[in-house]
């Protein structure tokens, strides 16, 4: 299928995605500049290293999670950086353009463009659920429209309802998650048989994804304290996310076996099961102040994470007829949701000893950033996927994309 | 063999880890509580770095190391892993109760963490030497009983013997060579045949296991530096280190070939002999002044490892019929022994001209640390190996852990 | 052919390079000591990060880069361990020796040994051209000649056109491409065919070239700012490389879908293209106040990397008989030699706002500068490929290096 008119197409294509870094190349000079002001040593080899940990997440632990996927694994790391490239230099324009004291010049610095990183995640996160679904192109629009719509929530989750920046940025789990959801349930009904054998020749290449899932979990700690600003709070993340994951790898793995009929350990569980206690843990790190609270959230995400994998295919591949092709829901999407849940829980448990007190007023708020930021994750993955369903983009096979030399033997 | 009852008892199993869990966290509800002492920014980064260091080198490093047994490769890495985040949860705990301090609560901070993960590296050193041979409900217990008997060894050896806390530190490699050793003399016996088929179907995918050894040699230095207090020590420990992991580089490179009858070299035995000389020079790398005696360190190391790795597994299979899967004995073991000696050679040596007099008593409690860290190993290796050899255990074929989908093809 | 006395030929080579290590160590004994002024704990923390990316770069990036070549996976991550310990011990004493203020001894920190690595790098780059073509012991002359020229080179630039530290040091990619490639010339004649044959038998195991592309690409911004003194030049150093790395990505990703006629990416172009961006920005990235200014030399530098994928092979191999068998011109020279210009040019500019007046006398020298590299390059790579061609050397083909097991199947 598709096979009348590819070359055309496809050269239109690379033309189209290449004429659109020429405008954002314009954007750049006429809208931003370098900061000019002298901070320390210190403070810049600080949020260097963090910066770096970030990066690597973003490019290294992300593009190789999902590339257990025996077919899909060039698309998975290749297309991976191509995203990240594209979505942080519109990421750190939105950012700058949206914020309320922007005055006509973006100033760009360090922590600027650690915070376009994490937002560009967010598309590296969705991709996951429609791997192998759609082409270059329509990467390309999705990554514009998830950067655009990612960054907006925040903002308005930031100035309507006044969620702290740490927080809006924790939403990214589950504004991916069902942004990734929506957009394969827009593009995987005509597909669906096909999906399901390419999905049993999956996990072949297991080692690469394990590598990718070893960077994220050694580096989540940095992930989730990126944000926050004072030292003590800092300290908290780090602790919390670490002990959350510790407890959650030792869960996925035993329960993988529990859920296994002969006891058997499925290793595409482990790569999305270890991370969710990272995930669980993102919001509500700074506010925990024992590690037995983490560890037990770390508990809870491993058994939810393991039991969605067991569970919701079957419902998700029959009732709604989505085909999640990396498990993102069960990966990002429901330990993000409850580590959402124990934030709020928390903030309110708070009131009764701390100096800042929270009325219900306050419980509205944090509730609905979180409803927001589901709802707006599913509105513009709805969108999104409309338009990339159009007729303009063939809906090529990914691989096809790929010139494979003639003597290639596995991968 | 054992396909009797497996479902069952598999379930079991894993039914029985995870609830090891949640005793772990009620001891973490009573027992511990984070810092709240407040640091700099500074102090807290620059801990981060090395802490971030030793978690790569504990989780990546080792982990990929044994990757490159064809059949153990998931095992390697994904139940490294789970020991790894296991082991950490109970080193904290053991190292803050035997502590002399210790008055009712652990306190956890990022240096406690830290030299956690290092306890729990034992393990996963020790790991190598029986790898294919256990199920995960062995390797459970293993954790538990070696991290046990590492932290009670090290802290004998503080108390008693009064050695530094790096120098009980470094003994890690000798303790959890004789350790692993052991434990796969007391397993070998009725695997020996089946073991030796296993051998040569290996060093497919060494790829893998040169991305665990690259590593862990250039994270070595932050190993060796990182219970270090003072800052001239720090900096001779990783200059030190560096130059014996060089030299141990083209040592091994090069005997490698010049051992091979045709002069051809082998991928597993540049695995292990690469880091020989990073080994060698952990217990001495503060106390060496110049680059040219860590050099010569690292020369000897190279030879010494390459030499083992040619020499013992002939003399270990046939003799006491010991099955060392990775080589944990030429990696870890000689080279570890070679590091203490010269630690003891150059802190008598030290005494002519420092102001700190080391006198014939000093001497014997350092070879006496020594001499009990290789006793301990081999003793508490023993009593694990017994228990590990218990009937309870199906000794199962690991890779039966594993959900394998249909079509995989190799990997 | 050569099968006659490998055995012996081999056996001496080993001796041989291992008896290279004991003068090495001598030569460390008599005439190194290590620093021993206190500097502060923050110091050596900066610098350690910056250091410690540039060895995982060296190490990891440039070994796994080129380990896409099916049959040379091993010797390219091996044999590249082995040149940069090796490169890096001699280049550290050479440029101790050839610095004017040498008396004698020379003193050992950390920044030394770090720009050691930088320069150890050149060989790393060169080895790209000729993989495949060499044996070890014709690669440990390579590693001693290369290193010295390139040494060499650095320090006439500095003294007699007072070229600054960092614009000579970002040479590195100019003189590296252009040694290699005429070494190839050397040495790619007699096995032009065979070369062809197994240029096709490429790009199997590309995830690994992939991940030594993404650990390049990530930690860039590090090396190029390595050598910068002041903070301020340190800051643009990363962020121009940043955007730069950003745009080429994206470039490279899409113009090699339309260099395609049918639209397919080249997963080999990727693994090169998406590089050249650092390359361009090495040289100027300090002189750049501006994003939009790196971006568009990111842009231009995937463009011409593309082209020169696309067109120079076939020019190459036809007219001039090389064998590039990585791309190292259009990954590392052809880019590497649009930053010397942009570099003269933007030095030229900047004339006429700063306080610093270059006049044409100046920008003969910066002209000088890297025409210099270039033709040192030329000449030393002439030189060590005729020393390579010596028929002393049995120019064995390098897999049978390696033992490999019998069952073993691809990897």
């Amino acid at each position: 299928m598709g096979s009348k008119y590819p070359p055309s197409v496809r050269g239109c294509l690379s033309l189209w995605i290449l004429t659109l870094e020429v405008p954002l190349i314009l954007l750049f000079f006429f809208f931003t500049k370098y900061e000019s002001s002298s901070k320390t040593q210190r403070e810049l080899m600080g949020t260097y290293g963090v910066f770096q940990d970030v990066t690597v997440m973003a490019a290294l632990g992300l593009g190789f999670l999902n590339s257990s996927l025996w077919k899909h694994g060039w698309s998975s790391v290749a297309f991976n950086l191509f995203m990240l490239a594209l979505g942080v230099q519109w990421a750190v324009l939105l950012d700058g353009f949206l914020n309320e004291s922007f005055s006509g010049t973006v100033v760009i610095n360090l922590p600027s463009i650690q915070q376009a990183t994490m937002s560009a995640m967010s598309v590296l996160i969705s991709v996951g659920a429609i791997l192998g679904k759609t082409n270059l192109g329509q990467l390309v629009l999705m990554t514009l429209m998830e950067v655009t719509a990612f960054v907006v929530m925040r903002m308005v989750s930031k100035q309507m309802l006044s969620t702290e920046d740490h927080t809006s940025m924790m939403h990214i789990h589950v504004f991916a998650a069902y942004f990734g959801l929506t957009v394969a349930w827009c593009l995987s009904r005509p597909l669906h048989k096909g999906a399901k054998t390419k999905d049993q020749m999956a996990t072949s290449p297991s080692l690469f994804a394990m590598l990718g899932t070893l960077f994220l979990w050694m580096f989540w700690p940095s992930f989730n304290s990126a944000l926050l600003s004072s030292l003590k709070k800092k300290k908290l993340a780090v602790f919390n996310t670490y002990y959350a994951l510790a407890v959650s790898a030792v869960t996925a793995i035993s329960v993988s076996a529990l859920a296994h009929p002969q006891g058997k350990i499925n290793m595409a569980h482990i790569h999305n099961a270890v991370l969710a206690g990272g995930v669980a843990v993102s919001a509500p790190c700074y506010q925990i102040h024992t590690p037995f609270v983490a560890m037990v959230l770390g508990l809870i995400a491993g058994l939810i994470s393991i039991g969605g994998a067991k569970c919701l295919p079957v419902c998700l591949n029959r009732v709604l007829e989505i085909h999640d092709s990396c498990g993102v829901h069960y990966t990002f999407g429901l330990p993000g949701l409850l580590g959402g849940i124990t934030n709020i829980v928390l903030m309110t448990h708070h009131t009764n000893w701390t100096k800042h007190p929270i009325n219900g007023y306050q419980l509205l708020l944090n509730s609905g950033a979180l409803s927001f930021s589901i709802a707006m994750g599913l509105a513009s993955g709805l969108l999104t996927g409309l338009l990339l369903k159009l007729k303009i983009w063939k809906a090529l096979h990914d691989q096809a994309f790929w010139e494979v030399p003639h003597l290639a033997v596995g991968f």
